[in-house]
């Protein structure tokens, strides 16, 4: 697809001589950016509407981050949907905008209508002197001496008179070269501009695909028969490499920081502390420090750069947690004590929520006179860790802050540093999450731990990933995490860690566990409750990694298939099929994202003929996954699935050969109905890699 | 529903406090207005997030045309649709602005946490203090000097501090009056308003419900055995007691204007006209004027003035055709050639659709370099027949001229002129007819007369009435044209055109018909053609209109019936329902429209508990009504019905009575299925009022 810089005035018309209208994507009128990553082609689409029969042209505008001029690309028709699409590559990380504009294809209109006419054999002497006109008006718009010349002498063929000329005159008038000199010079006096500039994020590919494990620094000693020691970020670097060759992209530390001392809470959250408890690392803030301070018992941060430069050397990343309150013992409290909500009384209010008392935190009060200093001092947080190496943030609690908030920081953070990923632990209403998502938040936090029937998992996630919101709101999908123990867990048992684990790592492509997931860590403080027993919120959890029944080499097996299927690095690419038995949950995982434009709440998909004319084809070698799982932790299962052969391409005659992932069987089915059965204590799922017919072999078709 | 004055000024702040997200009706990023009637109750809707978990509290700020001020209305929170909503009536005519404003409820949030406290048996000193605090705050607002010292004598009595005062002071913390006063007095430093206004264009009730009879008055002679004499205005006004007496609303006529005589259009459409060829009214303009002239042979302006006053005088309105267009000898082609498109031979160039050529019309160029002048001619135009009387004109093929004209004009017009009514004749593709209502068209023709299967009308008036496009695209069923005979209609006869006058006038409250409709005149111009022979459009058509086989009884039943059932005026209470034979239509015009918000695409139903806190629930009386059509014009057809009991709050087990509006008789059904059986000989439909099963006495369950 051609792309040329254009001229910046051209752009600045304000007439509406055409309707641009239902411009995609496009967020709330154009007041949020929407998503998307790294090299991913946006494809732009627009309903142009203008009177008459003349013919209309289109191009969307674009330039990416800190560019001044704008690029252009061509929009395409579609008759069938009577729309205009066109595309181009995001190919560098930052904040993209693009528009469109639309004009009268003077010239064309005149060419159709000259070659019509000469068809029907009537005379065209009067269109072959409006042809030198259009000649001569876009003469005098080029900058090129060369095409002006040409323009100017094809102008006095297109007026030659003479009978003897009218041959040469229809050839000039029609041939190639008067077109594509037309479409480089012509500067129609219609040209109208889509009525806003829209934006796009653009994240590098860690917001959209990556596995993440979460560990606490100070539990990574190794567990003896004593009292455990406060695990350093020197223990914690010896942790990575295992982690790495687990395959995991993204090692998340809960807050690092010096721990509140006032009202510090005991094991079990037990309001009463013993001396040597550790206290909760989100009360934030002691004498050592508050947000920018290192917790010393984990190190100092010449120990954190370390860590983090062996995590990098070993192909992971560190994401650091953000949670902005403070412990009453935060340096903030006494040197800017109007930061926090000062109660008539002139003490800081603490978080409550009557009858409890949270007396070990304090909120800050973002609407404080003080506001653009605090404001200042909550961003610069986020840039002293950028510069110690951390480009991920888990925020905590966002939904408990101003939203304005976050989007200014966000923004203000990404306009320097547009690598910067932020995903938000909020759990709240639907709408307040998804608000979090359209201000910038590049990944949410989900439902997902809730959501463990098949039915309510293919309802969650065709919401997440077949609506509009697509476009702004990532799920990562977490297992587990210290504060959820989802009661699944707790009865089913190390199979239903292995079902949760494989759900999250393929249904998306983010998901994450919290440590102690793989070792299947399931008591609960007490019963119905979904706070671990001995909760390593409270107290140092030494653990070792390697002990019986853990479910490592499924993690292994897990992440090696998602970094090596691309079907599993997509987010929208995910449908729900009917398998008969409701125990079983099976998807695909399509080779490609659909090409669907949401206008408004509606998908409307791209034709493969428009996807063709935009490039946007699926490269070869991509196969489709197809995934079965049996959702019952305890019995095993059997079913017929039906596989949506249509979508695939397959024929209803032709055997297929599905191959399974996760134990390397090879199977081959035919047609929609095939039968599986799962037991929950070998597999509890397939893994299938579908293999185009042609390429199958053999095979049994009862997996 | 309270309603108070706003101050302008507290309306004015930039900062987003809060999220204000997805109000409805919207459209289109508010670029254009949606459409409602006078008399209507605006129901507004609003995502509302806020961090946290402070009370909010929100309201509607709206205005009618000429308002200076706001007033305000308040919004209730859904917890179900997790959404805000409040309603206001627009009872005038003209366009209505509104929007959103939403606050922190500091006051409600400080109360509910002091009740909590106190029922938790907690000490409220501090919080008793806090309240004191919000009352001297909104003392300091408040212009009422009685309010002012109320609030100061409960911020003192909230303050007292002896032991023995704190039962009063937590009576006077909680009271209503107090709830009263900040209400009234308080005001909110976070107050966020949504980032737009948006507009309501509040038509009168003609511009959604009205039938139309088209008539040539040229044509308005009585036919005799001799060459037909050309009507006059006298003439046409005779026929006016019986169009009224049929139960018409509006009186639509054809170009009046003097007919261009350069290339006048024979019978048939012939190119070559006969002396006394009368010519087609759409080439408007010869030497006696042009739009804004009458043709002579109707008479004077003295005449038509008559002419509008007698058909008012029946409750008739008259609707003028607005053709931007000139024949070659209008009195423009002289006095502005440069308002034309000059080509570069320096003729004028006609209309051609190549190798059609149409040298009787000359299209405007709007673009022109005095394009305000023209505008402006083509706007008083209207502004001369609104003085004239007229207030209604049929616009036609808006879809060849400029949108942007019609936005500006359409708005021009109506500034001065609010009631007046725009009907676009334009039969183009459905986005390019959706852009002429978004622009400001009051309603417009449809595809309906080439719907004829139940499926294709089914789905087509889906698209009308259960899509956004209700907010601002009303279509307007003509059964015929001067431009479409149907070939339905010519091969069904008589049955079939009493088939399409009943669906035309009870699918859509929007209906009409052309003159020889009610006769039945189906004579093609040749097999296969939508025109008429011997074409009204380029020659005199006398008829007798007591002629035998008239459906006039039709007619003025359906009349009748329109007028008198609330159901049958109401654009989107339409719902199609199962009949289990194909050829015979079943659908539902609801006794109420359904309560629908439509955020993007997608249509949000507003609970029953919400419709009766914003005080919409339907008025009591109001009855459903059932259609059952045959649509098969030659044979009688029986089927089952599935009768929507549920939606119509009838029990499965108890009778109920259906009335035939057409016929009178009354039948009693039990439950889903009902069995009828049409004879399109006798009567082709059922029209059946629904009376709820209380009133069940007797009847047969099979019409």
């Amino acid at each position: 697809m051609a792309t040329r810089k254009t001229d910046r005035r051209a752009s600045a018309r304000r007439i509406e001589y055409l309707q641009i209208e239902c411009v995609t994507p496009e967020l709330d009128g154009g007041r949020y950016s929407v998503k998307r990553v790294v090299g991913d082609t946006v494809i732009v689409g627009a309903d142009i509407i203008k009177e008459g029969h003349d013919q209309v042209a289109a191009h969307v505008l674009y330039k990416g981050p800190g560019d001044d001029d704008w690029l252009s690309s061509p929009l395409t028709f579609d008759f069938d949907s009577d729309r205009w699409y066109g595309s181009f590559v995001a190919d560098r990380v930052g904040r993209w905008t693009f528009t469109v504009e639309a004009w009268t294809d003077v010239f064309g209109t005149w060419r159709y209508g000259l070659k019509k006419k000469i068809d029907a054999g009537q005379d065209v002497a009067t269109e072959l002197l409006e042809g030198a006109q259009i000649a001569r008006t876009a003469s005098r718009s080029t900058r090129s001496a060369h095409a002006r010349a040409t323009l100017i002498n094809t102008a006095k063929v297109l007026e030659d008179r003479r009978d003897t000329a009218i041959e040469k005159r229809v050839r000039r008038a029609l041939d190639d070269e008067f077109l594509a000199l037309i479409a480089e010079a012509y500067r129609p006096p219609d040209l109208t501009r889509y009525r806003r500039d829209l934006t796009i994020t653009v994240d590098r590919e860690r917001g959209r695909f990556a596995a993440w494990y979460e560990m606490f620094p100070r539990s990574a000693t190794t567990p003896d028969h004593g009292p455990p020691r406060h695990g350093t970020f020197h223990d914690a670097a010896r942790r990575l490499p295992g982690i790495a060759e687990l395959g995991f992209d993204v090692v998340y530390l809960p807050p690092i920081h010096p721990i509140g001392r006032s009202f510090r809470k005991g094991k079990n959250n037990s309001l009463a502390a013993q001396l040597d408890d550790v206290g909760s690392p989100w009360a934030i803030g002691n004498e050592h420090g508050g947000h920018t301070a290192i917790e010393p018992a984990l190190g100092t941060i010449e120990d954190f750069d370390n860590f983090v430069r062996e995590a990098n050397e070993l192909g992971l990343e560190i994401a650091l947690d953000y949670a902005l309150q403070c412990s009453p013992d935060h340096p903030w409290v006494k040197e800017h004590p109007d930061w926090f909500h000062v109660r008539v009384d002139g003490t800081i209010k603490y978080a409550e929520n009557p009858p409890k008392k949270y007396q070990d935190i304090y909120p800050l009060n973002f609407w404080c006179d003080d506001r653009q200093n605090l404001w200042n001092a909550c961003r610069d947080i986020f840039l002293y860790w950028i510069e110690h190496g951390v480009k991920t943030f888990r925020v905590d609690n966002p939904h408990t802050k101003p939203l304005a908030f976050w989007e200014w920081v966000i923004q203000d953070v990404q306009r320097v540093h547009p690598d910067v990923i932020f995903f938000s632990e909020a759990f709240t209403r639907p709408k307040r999450m998804k608000a979090l998502g359209k201000l910038g938040f590049t990944m949410s936090y989900t439902y997902f731990t809730w959501k463990n029937e098949p039915w309510a998992l293919e309802q969650y996630l065709e919401e997440l990933t077949q609506t509009p919101a697509v476009e702004y709101f990532r799920g990562n999908l977490f297992a587990n995490t210290p504060d959820i123990l989802n009661e699944y867990l707790v009865h089913g048992g190390r199979a239903a860690f292995r079902i949760r684990l494989l759900l999250a790592g393929t249904l998306l492509p983010l998901y994450g566990i919290y440590s102690g997931f793989e070792l299947i860590e399931n008591v609960p403080v007490q019963p119905g409750s979904e706070e671990y027993l001995n909760s390593e919120k409270y107290e140092l959890r030494p653990r070792s990694f390697d002990a019986e029944g853990n479910i490592n080499d499924d993690i292994r097996r897990l992440n090696a298939m998602r970094r090596a299927h691309p079907a599993l690095q997509r987010y929208a690419n995910l449908t729900f099929h009917k398998a008969e038995n409701p125990t079983i949950l099976f998807y695909r995982k399509a080779a490609w994202e659909p090409l669907v434009q949401w206008t408004g709440s509606k998908p409307h998909p791209i034709s493969p003929k428009m996807a063709e004319a935009l490039d946007v084809v699926p490269p070869g070698g991509v196969q489709d996954i197809l995934v079965i799982v049996n959702t019952d932790p305890f019995r095993p299962q059997e079913t017929m699935v039906h596989v949506p052969i249509r979508e695939m391409g397959i024929d209803e005659e032709q055997p297929y050969i599905v191959e399974d992932l996760l134990t390397g069987a090879r199977f081959m089915w035919r047609g929609v109905r095939n039968y599986v059965r799962l037991d929950p204590a070998v597999e509890p799922a397939h893994v299938l890699l579908v293999h185009p017919p042609s390429s199958a072999a053999s095979g049994s078709n009862q997996p």
